[in-house]
């Protein structure tokens, strides 16, 4: 190829880039609001500016934070449901913003279940309190000065762990904000803090890295994002980062690193396509799918960048830890790296000062975590994305798939299957009755619920709603959800024999599986006068079929509204009598939707014609009169 | 505000950011296809790659260049239209790519209209000739060799310009690419070439800054994109830039520069929105405005980035000219962005050799050209625009206002009113009747014409084409288009002196201009059986209007599907009877676009209900037989 031809190429190359990356099934396949799926509701007694959600004493039940107010919501019997007014205070001053706020902002589950750790804005003073739970009702919490542990602001976001007695926290140190950081309180080893971060900093996720083999070297990850300090006119304003320590850190000596940690380490958490210079900088969520082995655990992390898109990379914790166990250490030079000990010690406080003076030096890695798989996003997209959870879901023959959950910024979830080559969206879940903004999710994958809460309600979404796919092997082996499959009568939730084929959605695994092959609508019969108006309808239930209108082998298209396909008859005529029938194509299968015929009136209809004609005539000279 | 709170209200400024930018009046107000206004089609004969547009010697008529042929288009007088084959010539050599491409790659008008300057690729062997034109006809051509004038493959797009006796051309020099550059060719000066270049280069445009007062100081500007020699990882792959050189110019002495250009300067065209970090950095196409005064003149640039999406920044010559003679040089020390000099002069060759060492090695200017108006760019949009036109408009007390042509990726053209605060996209024109590649457009601001063309054919729209608007002055007014305005009894083309607010579109203005006020369109009357199904219809002209249904005092939402307001009725009922009106709202101005009244059929309707059942059943009988 000639030089010219070839810059043409990669011009062409390059303005093709993104409509590949982005319209690659970004639509879901099917749309299911409250009239299709089951969704149950529980209001949440007012409107609140939060939702701190909790799995609660029994299955279908959570615990959730709000206004001055933690509530245990039960789906299964609403009569168990409950609320008490936690942290209630005056407004000491009206005038200063924040003062005023009386939130919850974290709900831990303490003691085996059988306490809850809560904390509270309290009017810019936090508190946090320990809460018997007898029977499962709500004891006394009596309360504590909590600056540094729990948000000053119900707006401050801090992600925050509690581990057997150990409490792992992000939150702001000063009313005046700044100070963010890992932080550790209670527990035999004692406070633990983050030395002042030179940046602007929010963090996002907080996850453990284990449990190892030797539990000593467990680590924390935090998930956070930053503005950037890259003068460069072409640098991003944001970077994102994964930062470690370890749990048994104990901190420095007095004179270096007392009660700061000795193992924080950070490196870059990179999210886009490296060879295109694309990137999505800002990190806006992040959700952890624990597997058997730590290194295979993965990272799902939500980004965006300046245009506003969305991008999921996903990382396995085995590739953090390899950077932070071999990257050179950034502005290090010569032995640094390679002698700056990375392991977590049982006693920090007996490091040699040597030691702890290069760990108070080199915090920082060269190298950055990239993404799995080609180092490439998993999924790009323009649609408002807010939230990630991830569940793994075991199909027909064991086989383990990943579904992943998004929020959207209407109020939808979208449920996406994760596979090689491209995100497959399985379904978008409408669970509200308006348009509304999702504050939180909670995934309970042992029992397959969603929990999404609004500021006034939150809803229980049932994973296995598998009905809602239709009734029939074909459309059931479509849907390519893992957790339903065809049980020889009726699409139901998915345990390991039912009929699947999630890869590819492939029919073909119907056969002879009962009521599947060719299913045929009964026809509905219109009498329409001639040359009068009449229209057609015709669900599309799949975004992903193509649906058209045939009559007397003639292909008519369709008119899209509202997840209808449409035929309008302008004109009533002889010709356009007969028979109509919609037809769903979808990767080989075919279906009739519906079936209508279609006839003119004989006589009596011309007569009847001719007499409101009369009768129009009637009115007309009537109203000129 | 507090510091944790002004972290969260930057975060979602920055969320914010994109969504505001994109998708203010992103919609072409009306659409525009063949059926609706006047577009004169004119078939080039079979299928071509490329077209070379040139004003024709009528008002009408224009030369279109294409494969082997060249061609008179009229489109007042077809039998005047010819065309001639040029440049035959048999395929050499099959095999290698490019050889056999025989397509016209250049069309000039030289000495005063009175003869073509034409040139083709000529199976990789680049051809030119002066042609006489005699009486309209086409007359000989004698054939010159023209490598490094005109491209050597029928993809390579390179900008030219004949002023004068003097070519001034960007094609490659070598036929394996490479060697860029503006170059002169002809006339008294001589032919002065640019040195290699160090990375890829692609010219996009060639335009004249002038005349200047001195005409010795008037410069060739070429717009190109580069590609990027910047190794930091989020650097954009491509640069744009512009360069200058004096058309005085003849180069330099036999040791230093011979027969290069003495007076080249390049520097950075900037597009984007530099506080926010969004970067347009791949241009793709630019047209400039020539003012009275060359400082004014405007240069339109339509740039694209990596994620597909595209902006139109503005720039003026002065703004250029401001750069060039007064920013550093790059990596330049001490005095030499001083002393270095930066004028045009009558004899380059006589220079002192340390002016012209200066020259060769100083060529880059260490500040960027960025655009007009706060900086940020005119235009941002996600719609895949390919060619950008301007044209300048006197409306109505000689207000001077600029219209934007932009050809989109499916044959459409967008004409878009350039004003102070936002865009406003005036009407999507769609002159072909499928959907095509626009390969080059052609404004002809005289006669207020523009020619389109696809692959297979020419169009010419009449950019005085104002009937389509409407025929009330509140729909002439609520265009917004220069070109229009209201004379009293119809839309027409605007002369100064009719009715117009392109500024706001605020119809007030029409206040006892004739034919205007509240329009009340003619009730169709319809008889519809009950229970029957049947639908309304009302036509969307605008889509920045509301459109709604009112039937007895109730407002019933549009079903939108291809520009028409829908409402559907699934069974029809006396409370269905009475008035129907589709009113649409734009901007204060309602008014009622269709208006329907439906009755049910009374007694005799009934009776002939229940023969058409009876008939029903009969026909569903003798079936069964």
């Amino acid at each position: 190829m000639s030089y010219s031809k070839w810059i043409l190429c990669l011009i062409l190359h390059y303005l093709n880039t993104v409509k590949a990356l982005e319209f690659h099934h970004s639509h879901p396949r099917i749309t299911l609001s409250a009239k299709d799926a089951s969704f149950w509701r529980h209001s949440r007694n007012g409107s609140h500016t939060r939702a701190e959600l909790l799995q609660g004493p029994r299955v279908n039940s959570i615990y959730v934070g709000g206004h001055r107010k933690l509530f245990l919501m039960d789906f299964q019997n609403s009569s168990r449901s409950k609320e008490v007014t936690m942290f209630e205070n005056e407004c000491r001053n009206h005038k200063l913003p924040g003062t005023c706020e009386y939130d919850i902002t974290m709900v831990h589950a303490v003691k085996g279940g059988s306490s809850l750790f809560v904390c509270g804005t309290n009017g810019i003073q936090p508190v946090c309190c320990y809460m018997t739970l007898s029977k499962g009702d709500f004891g006394p919490c009596s309360v504590e000065l909590a600056e540094g542990i729990a948000p000053f602001y119900v707006k401050e976001k801090a992600p925050s762990l509690y581990i057997g007695d150990e409490l792992y926290t992000t939150a702001n140190l000063y009313v005046q904000g700044d100070g963010v950081g890992i932080r550790r309180h209670y527990g035999k080893r004692g406070r633990i803090s983050s030395s002042a971060n030179k940046t602007e900093q929010r963090f996002v996720g907080l996850a453990v890295s284990g449990p190892r083999a030797d539990p000593l070297q467990d680590r924390i990850y935090g998930f956070v994002v930053e503005r950037s300090m890259d003068q460069h006119p072409e640098a991003d304003p944001w970077i994102s980062r994964v930062i470690q320590v370890c749990k048994a850190d104990s901190g420095g000596t007095k004179s270096i690193l007392e009660r700061l940690w000795t193992s924080r380490l950070s490196t870059r958490l990179y999210c886009g396509i490296t060879e295109k210079k694309l990137h999505f900088s800002y990190l806006l969520d992040v959700t952890v799918l624990h597997a058997d082995s730590w290194r295979d655990s993965r990272v799902y992390a939500l980004f965006t960048n300046g245009w506003g898109m969305r991008a999921v990379c996903v990382y396995t914790m085995g590739a953090i830890d390899q950077v932070f166990m071999n990257s050179d250490f950034k502005n290090s030079v010569g032995s640094v790296s390679k002698n700056r000990s990375r392991m977590c010690v049982e006693n920090s406080k007996a490091l040699p000062r040597e030691v702890l003076r290069q760990m108070k030096d080199y915090q920082e890695m060269e190298d950055w975590v990239r993404p799995l798989k080609d180092h490439a996003p998993f999924l790009v997209s323009h649609r408002h994305y807010r939230h990630i959870r991830a569940d793994k879901v075991t199909g027909r023959g064991l086989t383990q798939h990943t579904v992943l959950f998004l929020s959207l910024g209407n109020g939808a979830v979208h449920k996406v299957l994760e596979q090689a080559d491209h995100p497959f969206i399985i379904a978008e879940l409408r669970p509200f009755r308006n348009k509304t903004h999702i504050q939180n999710m909670l995934l309970q994958p042992s029992v397959k619920k969603l929990y999404v809460s609004s500021s006034t309600e939150v809803m229980e979404l049932d994973l296995y709603d598998c009905q809602s796919y239709g009734h029939w092997c074909e459309e059931c082996v479509k849907a390519r959800d893992p957790y339903c499959g065809w049980d020889g009568t009726k699409c139901t939730a998915a345990s390991g024999n039912e009929i699947q084929d999630i890869e590819h959605g492939n029919c073909t695994v119907c056969e002879g599986a009962g009521k599947n092959g060719k299913y045929t609508p009964p026809r509905e019969v219109y009498s329409v006068s001639p040359s009068a108006k009449f229209f057609l309808q015709c669900p599309m239930l799949s975004s992903h079929a193509l649906y058209s209108w045939h009559h007397k082998g003639r292909l008519i298209e369709c008119l899209i509204v509202e997840s209808q396909c449409l035929l309008l008859i302008e004109n009533m005529s002889t010709e356009l009598q007969g028979n109509y029938s919609c037809v769903a194509s979808e990767g080989g299968y075919e279906r009739t939707q519906v079936q209508y015929e279609l006839r003119t009136e004989g006589k009596a209809r011309r007569l009847a014609s001719s007499l409101s004609t009369f009768v129009c005539l009637l009115v007309t000279q009537t109203l000129l009169i």
